[in-house]
């Protein structure tokens, strides 16, 4: 891209809303014209409006800022923020300083004054941002506009020839939805406040503003009681977040604009309350921490006011902790028989004409409602409550079907939306992207699928909600019940150091969802995009690149040259099969080391994912040699080598015997891949028996694709290795691209 | 290798003072025997006693320990430390608990009381380790040996068929030395807190004990000073540690059994000082922060009470905040003509008989130890205080030649030895390596090289103390004086994301050299294992592998593969070229910022060096085929085509122009490696005239080698790029082992 010293002619007419103009000119969203390059900001989420200018803005080592009004600390420190991260993408050291006027300023911000209130879900995050090669205007009515329209600027950093500088751009932005929302269980597996704490700086870089801690569940209550010390006392193993880091979050949040939503999940997921505080429990104790064969599941008694007066001080003490006037309750999977079982709890519902479990967990929520209220909270609950009779300012979080948003929004319910939004199901981020919140089919079971479920275990919790309301719709006056959305990361087989790749960069395909226009959808650009977001996340401080390589470095120091070639070719088996195995292996199988390949792999392998973007290009540009070229011949060349690497490391690592016929099969697919590099290369034709083993290979691994599931998950154990290969679609595209055939006969 | 599961019977008995059979057996000395490779821990330092047994203690998700007596706080501290880092080693979460009996531990402490007094200088870390497939035996006299001892379990760790183990091994081991120093300047530089901090972890690994902070200079006051608070108020640009902070990191660094040595760096390096309190300067005022062409050094006023009693009450506090005994004064480089210039200095000289300015400083530093003694700190200083007449506990710290240890012992002081360990060099870790610390001959100028100087303005600090005692011998009554040494890191042109770069894996090898034996000195033995370590200290939390990339890739997001595979194969050009142009080009070019490939890349590329370690391994053992054999031409691949991928960058990133002749060279150098390894790969003959350019370029590259070093680096500019190629080595090894011709008929 030619790049000019700053001049002031350059600016462009505003465009659409769809930014569809700029997405061609950046060549964001088509895959047919030139990818994105140097010089070329890749912005993400994509801005509801935006036009690209011709010029740069020169970044050097002063950042003078005009305030126009008085400029709120809040509002000082995000600028301190992004100089920081401009530090951080170009090497420049970046002093903020105060300009002596408007006119000498490079970042002027038409800004609101301090907002007590800020952050809250009203707030107002629309924002123009103007950035041309002399300077960058930024106006917003609000605080959150002006943090929005700060973390769009930390985007513009272009290269050039020169040095770096800031891509000439007009913005005119606002967010979809106003709830858009992060869900991280930190009870499954504890995790540390570090790892939470950078969290926050990911979310503010892709304009997320909601922040649910899961904070209790039956694996630890990882939250200090100061009024029930044996709650994180007992209930935690030592691992749970003091008071004064709750508040050092709570702050750290606000300054991103960023609300910070407690989870305080009953009466089910319990067991680690009960630990110390047994008399709580339907079935008499003792409760113990860890795996417990003899105890899988606890109840609170839901008919002793004991629970509720208990409640009540734990509801008062979170409140303090957590400003924000929402407040989640859980309320999900209310699926043991304890109450069944319990004399006592069926003689109150007698006595209270209380017909059965869910009208029991009903009785329970609207206490708790009552309790809430009385501290100024707003109930949030799991999609379980909205049949509670829960009063009109409940707050319903779907996810067990899209469904349940029409049903939810039909109810007069404001909903939040995390049904195909689940991070742990182990999704390409273009699964996710797909769904739309408002869509009332975008996510669940087929109906048939559902159908099979009656009347097995599994259709209490999955299969009711699918089944419900088959024609359901939302219409244009209940989308605007819906609020937004959260991507939500459970993590009984996530680790502290597995979780950055866990939830990166795919939740910036979900922040997109619901910040951008519904408009946005082009798959094959928000890839292309998240690849350069992920670096950038990684700059911030996230580490979903380096922590995966790390963990397949250890399983053979050193060495580990063909396990990481696997490792980039693989991605752990979809939905819930792995966990399953794990949860019904028995408290032995639940302790297992999360250190194996399927644990280091994630969900969309980014190497891979960049292997398939480079065929593209050079298939879009017909490029038969160069740098992009060789990059291709170098993973293809990598992945070829991974079996005979791992052979050489037999019995000095573990875990190899389970990888072997990955391995196997990864080497004949690049094989294939090779063959229709070499032919793409000569212009030449494949000879058709030369890749019959790569297609045999590509069409088995696709027929177990096809068969594997959300439901199949539940029911079918994994392989052995517990991954998948995801090296097959950028082979066919190579031999697509070499006029070979794609399909074996016997597949085809 | 071949792991039993847990036998009793496998102990092998204790070895000789060096090491020598272990190093053998584990491969670690010898290169022509096989390498490391997984199931062999990399022990870095060496051990002065070590045999290794035959089986493995299987590592588990529960670490019994039992303490023989009572357990002081901060070895259980240090045991989780411990299951932390096995933890990261092994992704098994492991929970410390007391064992209910000694029979039941796998780690059994046979420590000592709390010592309240710890760390200091007379710490005993001598300890006995043994591991055992059943459990692992420490025994130490003092705390300090208890760390020690654990810091060498964690680098036992060995992966297995069936998961991980410790090695089972016998060690006796105590320190050479004492006084194992880091110094870091956070001066020249800031060093963010966080950055600083996970330094201690990387002490603690490689058994360093000793971090020197050198704390003011002219560029930056970087601690809070409560009593002259205009020291870190107009003298840090905002940049200082508070004293929360330091107090923090006394606490870290005591937990790990690492001394903190402040340094106050007077009476030059003080501009920051004056900046808020012109009146203790030499030359009237006012000062200001930045490169200032108007007054590029400032002096205190020796002559003036006033400076004294300034000096006495900044001790004073600075004593409070750092419990060490030791408190360093710098005193360093009064090169600077104003006392001659000022007046009244020289009338006060003239009344007090000082016959000149090194008297003068003289007359300073012994005011200044009366002070510290008054405060009850022991004087630590540059080597330039040798001569100013001070009592005999200061310590003398040599840092200009090592024939000032000859001179420093001979005079009964007790001498810190840092020529020869700067790391700013930016040399490779054999260099430091060579040097050891009672070597009078080991580090400085050659006496021709000495006498040039004489007379020229670098001779003042630099020559006079070459040229000196050239016939200096260290007794061995004197080398008891030789307390150990620092390896020293000054930040003129080091950023906070390139300090790990700087520092790691390097300072390990001189970790090493003060550590162990005398008689462990095998460089190549010394490389892999650095290695080795350096993943370990990336897993710890250090950023030298990630951030020097991460710099890279920024000039180029996204397709910065051809930068990378440049930036491997190169290193920062040696000594001071770079430093001088910038020092000397004025106030830009000091603020010119640091984002370039010379700063991305590392003094020793560990790529350039993995290379080097496969040719050798692939040529002893005879290979020609295999993973080993791929990663050669993987690498060399990536090599070759840089050039190119640079050229279908230009114009989209920053800084191509200089690198262009590089990857030129690069290309060379790699096509000729790449004809080479098929001709190993085939065991034919390498046609001579097939790799002539690349003798040429080798030629070349080995000639400008020769000719650069310490003195031409102060006179003679760098290169354009300000980086050399490091990819020679590797390709002449290459050469040899196909039978080719090794060097150009115009070279030889």
């Amino acid at each position: 891209m030619p790049i000019s010293r700053p001049t002031l002619d350059q600016e462009a007419g505003v465009l659409g809303p769809n930014g569809w103009r700029l997405a061609c000119v950046l060549g964001l969203l088509a895959t047919s014209v030139p990818p994105t390059g140097a010089g070329t900001p890749p912005l993400l989420p994509m801005p509801a409006e935006v036009t690209a200018g011709a010029g740069v803005l020169p970044i050097g080592s002063a950042l003078p800022v005009w305030f126009d009004g008085p400029a709120d600390p809040l509002l000082q420190r995000a600028v301190e923020r992004l100089a920081r991260r401009l530090a951080a993408a170009t090497g420049i050291p970046i002093r903020v300083e105060p300009a002596a006027t408007a006119d000498r300023a490079l970042l002027r911000i038409h800004g609101p004054a301090a907002d007590l209130r800020f952050p809250s879900l009203d707030a107002d995050e629309s924002h123009a941002l103007d950035v041309i090669p002399r300077g960058i205007e930024l106006r917003a009515a609000g605080t959150a506009g002006v943090l929005r329209g700060l973390a769009t600027v930390a985007q513009l950093v272009v290269p050039t020839a020169e040095g770096y500088g800031l891509q000439s751009i007009t913005i005119r932005d606002r967010p979809r939805f106003a709830w858009r929302g992060l869900m991280i269980d930190t009870s499954r597996h504890f995790v540390p406040f570090d790892v939470l704490v950078r969290q926050l700086d990911a979310m503010e870089a892709v304009k997320l503003n909601v922040l649910h801690l899961h904070l209790t569940d039956d694996e630890g209550f990882r939250l200090e009681s100061r009024l029930h010390p044996k709650l994180h006392g007992e209930g935690a193993e030592g691992e749970y977040y003091t008071q004064d880091e709750i508040r050092a979050l709570v702050t750290r949040a606000r300054d991103r604009g960023i609300r910070v939503v407690p989870e305080i999940d009953a009466p089910a997921h319990t067991k680690s309350w009960l630990v110390g505080y047994p008399q709580l429990a339907t079935r008499p104790g003792p409760y113990r921490m860890g795996p417990d064969d003899a105890v899988r599941s606890a109840l609170l008694d839901p008919t002793r006011e004991e629970v509720y007066a208990f409640l009540d001080g734990l509801v008062a003490e979170v409140s303090t902790l957590f400003p924000d006037p929402f407040f989640h309750v859980g309320g999900d999977e209310v699926a043991s028989p304890e109450w069944d079982e319990s004399p006592s709890v069926q003689a109150f519902m007698k006595a209270h004409g209380i017909a059965d479990r869910r009208a029991l967990q009903a009785h329970f929520t609207r206490r708790l409602q009552a309790i809430l209220t009385r501290h100024g909270r707003t109930l949030v609950g799991w999609d379980e409550v909205l049949d509670h009779g829960l009063s009109k300012d409940a707050v319903v979080q779907t996810w067990r079907s899209s469904k349940l948003v029409a049903r939810a929004t039909a109810a007069g319910r404001r909903t939040v939306v995390s049904g195909g939004y689940y991070l742990d199901q182990g999704l390409p981020s273009t699964a996710h992207y797909a769904i739309d919140p408002t869509d009332p089919r975008a996510y669940g079971l087929l109906p048939r699928e559902a159908e099979a479920l009656r009347g097995t275990p599994l259709a209490a919790y999955v299969g009711e909600a699918n089944v419900l309301d088959a024609a359901a719709v939302v219409t244009p006056a209940q989308e605007a019940l819906v609020l937004g959305g959260e991507a939500a990361l459970w993590t009984e087989i996530v680790t502290a150091e597995m979780l950055d790749g866990r939830v990166w960069p795919r939740t910036a395909a979900i922040a997109e969802r619901l910040w951008s226009p519904r408009s946005v959808r082009d798959s094959a650009s928000m890839q292309r995009r998240l690849l350069a977001v992920s670096r950038d996340l990684e700059r911030l401080g996230l580490r979903h690149e380096v922590d995966p390589r790390l963990m397949v470095e250890r399983m053979a120091p050193g060495e580990a040259d063909a396990l990481l070639a696997l490792w980039s070719a693989v991605e752990p088996v979809r939905f819930y099969s792995r966990l399953m195995k794990r949860m019904m292996g028995g408290p032995a199988a639940q302790l297992a080391p999360l250190n194996r390949m399927a644990d280091a792999a994630v969900p969309e392998s980014l190497e891979a994912l960049r292997l398939r973007v480079d065929v593209e290009d050079a298939v879009a540009r017909k490029e038969t040699a160069g740098p992009r070229v060789e990059r291709i011949r170098a993973r293809l060349t990598a992945w070829r080598g991974a079996r005979s690497g791992l052979e050489a490391l037999q019995g000095r690592a573990p875990g190899l015997a389970e990888l072997t016929p990955l391995a196997a099969d990864l080497e004949v697919l690049a094989t294939g891949g090779l063959v229709a590099l070499d032919a793409w290369q000569r212009g030449a034709a494949v000879e058709p028996r030369a890749v019959a083993a790569t297609l045999a290979v590509a069409g088995r691994l696709d027929a177990a694709a096809k068969a594997a599931g959300y439901l199949a998950s539940l029911t079918t154990p994994p392989p052995p290795a517990e991954v998948e290969l995801a090296a097959v679609g950028a082979v066919r595209e190579l031999l697509r691209a070499a006029g070979a055939p794609t399909a074996s006969p016997a597949v085809r």
